[in-house]
């Protein structure tokens, strides 16, 4: 045997004693909340498509039609010869809709963790401290390593703490990072709070939206939700969950988007996505625009769930966005809901420590406009059910 | 004005007075050679396409008929329940194809840039040092930095020199890291002798055939063009240059598989690409293990274009592979012969330093099937135009 395989072997073994291996599903049908998956029929509380675009119809005919206009792919890096005009116009509407600041520009990428890697690695560099909250995704951290910055981070929404550190803070360049919604909590950020740190401490202030766009702010997202703007603004939104594709986008100042245009190697050194993505997208962002139906039938959905859940021995978090966590307690005990509901057809994950902290072990339930109050009924007679101790 | 603003405005500034601001072109028209760009009609010798497949009508219908099958997007990460069965199919149809050792798995991720990443984030550490030729693409340094490893870069294709730095090596662990065929100059890493090195010093080998997947060894890529087979060696192959349309995977040993399917952020932390480009994808590799005829072309316009080149003043990279840089010398020289092909109608595009040494500034002439004899003709007579000074 080879030593080098051998040791990677050994430490796959020590997670898998420590019961934190994980097993990829295999979906077998169109996206969804009644899905196939292995080979089983299910409903799923578990996905970020908030508004049920992934499978719909029409925008898979939108798809098609953008495959049969541009082909399948860009063949090369935006600056070479990779950007096409679907990826222009998208990101001219795009930075029109979200608007973090008047007169914004936007920039794509093809994903959400390459956005927020290029945004950190445009602004922040070995003298820069990084401000970030610690419930944030773990993507703007790893900008923080490639941009060799130095990483601080602030309790959980805790302005009042970050204000502290920003005054004492002697470096030279200062971003704040922020979720604008925690994926694990689905709590929202005191986004108005940060953006004034951002301009009494001489930060930026980034804001990962991935969770907010297309649902708040009747579908701009958080910042619209809670009417912030600032030049300081550098706004991430990703394309792959309320928008149902893929892909993510940066909107900020004309002079933040031309720093991740002429120097951040994540969005230089990678060959663009194909425009017939981006031609996809505008399809999805018009969608977006006229979804007020959907995002109201969303949030009826939250409200059912939440009053359905009310009467559940475990606890409900403070949350009035589509991600319902209900917060379990011991990571067995999780894993045991979450098993006990696959029994019944019903897919929600448990999210464990490390992911989240000890004795905080939760179900992850995240609602879709495709969701009907039907399933959620049925989520809440199981979650009850399983509650009483039923097999 | 805003002073944070203004210090990137004054950077874009000294960047466009010395020259080094880089301009996106908008393309209009669908994928290939013969392209509408920046509403202009060009012939371009630029992107990746290199079995013209990006454009191909048969692989816009197949990702057509994709995009209604499947939907537009996964809506989650693979761990969570994005991991669809066109993923699934793909990943196992890849590793069996290139096969980089018997038994070897694959797993398939959104971009090269990611792929590159999520390799080295798995592999090294805090304690690996990783050797990685002076010509490598910029995206297996950013895993180093992501990783925290030591990067350490050896002299190009010099395997005496890395076996005189593994010799010295103190580190706990090691990766050797080599594009097979590299970007700027289209030669090949002597990756038998690598492969030995890896062998000899308790090292990783891992390989970024981006440029050689789909095109060498008969479309398996450069490791089955040299005959190279090893559980040491991690194959990254990217699927949005001969595959023609979007994203990469990894095939290797499925002990190191799986520790990226458990551990690499760059892979966990990511929405999965959609189904319906796996589908598309699969579509193409069925087109790569047919494409002889394909690549029977693209030598015969390889080996027209050197026969061509050599009577320029320039001097001709050796390369064998679709990627023929004309070595012109200053940038100054190389960005005028540039523009002297776009007043042409041509787009070729001049790649100058810090991309290259200083005084190799190059054209850098990229072929594809796509092409015909009398694309290469009409280049070939516009630079030997350009040489005799005609305006």
């Amino acid at each position: 045997m080879d030593p080098l395989i051998d040791a990677l072997e050994r430490e796959l073994g020590r997670r898998r004693d420590q019961g934190l291996e994980r097993r990829r599903r295999v979906v077998s049908s169109r996206a969804g909340p009644h899905a196939r998956v292995d080979g089983a029929e299910c409903l799923a509380f578990a996905g970020n498509d908030y508004l049920g675009l992934a499978g719909d119809p029409a925008l898979a005919r939108a798809a098609a039609d953008a495959a049969l206009a541009w082909g399948v792919g860009s063949t090369a890096s935006h600056l070479v010869c990779g950007h096409y005009a679907p990826h222009e116009t998208l990101e001219s509407e795009l930075a029109g809709y979200v608007a973090p600041t008047p007169g914004a520009r936007a920039v794509t990428l093809s994903t959400g963790y390459l956005a927020n890697l290029a945004i950190v690695s445009a602004l922040a560099d070995r003298e820069t401290e990084i401000h970030a909250d610690r419930l944030n995704h773990a993507c703007l951290n790893d900008g923080a390593l490639l941009a060799r910055a130095k990483l601080v981070r602030y309790p959980h929404a805790d302005a009042g703490a970050l204000a502290a550190r920003l005054a004492a803070s002697r470096a030279r360049r200062r971003v704040i990072a922020t979720d604008a919604v925690f994926s694990m909590d689905g709590d929202i950020a005191p986004l108005a709070r940060l953006a004034e740190l951002a301009h009494e401490h001489d930060a930026w202030l980034v804001v990962d939206d991935a969770h907010g766009f297309g649902v708040l702010g009747g579908g701009r997202g958080t910042l619209a939700e809670l009417g912030v703007s600032s030049p300081r603004i550098v706004l991430m939104g990703t394309l792959g969950k309320a928008a149902g594709v893929a892909g993510a986008f940066v909107a900020a100042h004309p002079a933040v988007i031309e720093t991740i245009v002429q120097t951040a190697r994540p969005y230089i050194y990678t060959t663009a996505a194909p425009p017939m993505l981006a031609q996809t997208l505008l399809a999805s962002l018009g969608r977006i625009r006229a979804a007020d139906d959907a995002r109201a039938h969303l949030a009826a959905l939250v409200a059912r769930f939440r009053a359905g859940a009310a009467g559940l021995p475990w606890t409900l978090a403070d949350s009035r966005t589509a991600i319902q966590p209900l917060i379990v307690g011991g990571a067995r005990e999780a894993s045991a809901v979450s098993a006990g509901l696959a029994r019944r057809g019903l897919y929600v994950p448990a999210i464990r420590p490390p992911t989240v902290p000890a004795g905080t072990s939760r179900l992850r339930v995240s609602l879709s406009a495709a969701h009907g109050a039907g399933d959620v009924d049925r989520l809440l007679a199981a979650l009850a059910a399983i509650a009483r101790g039923d097999p």
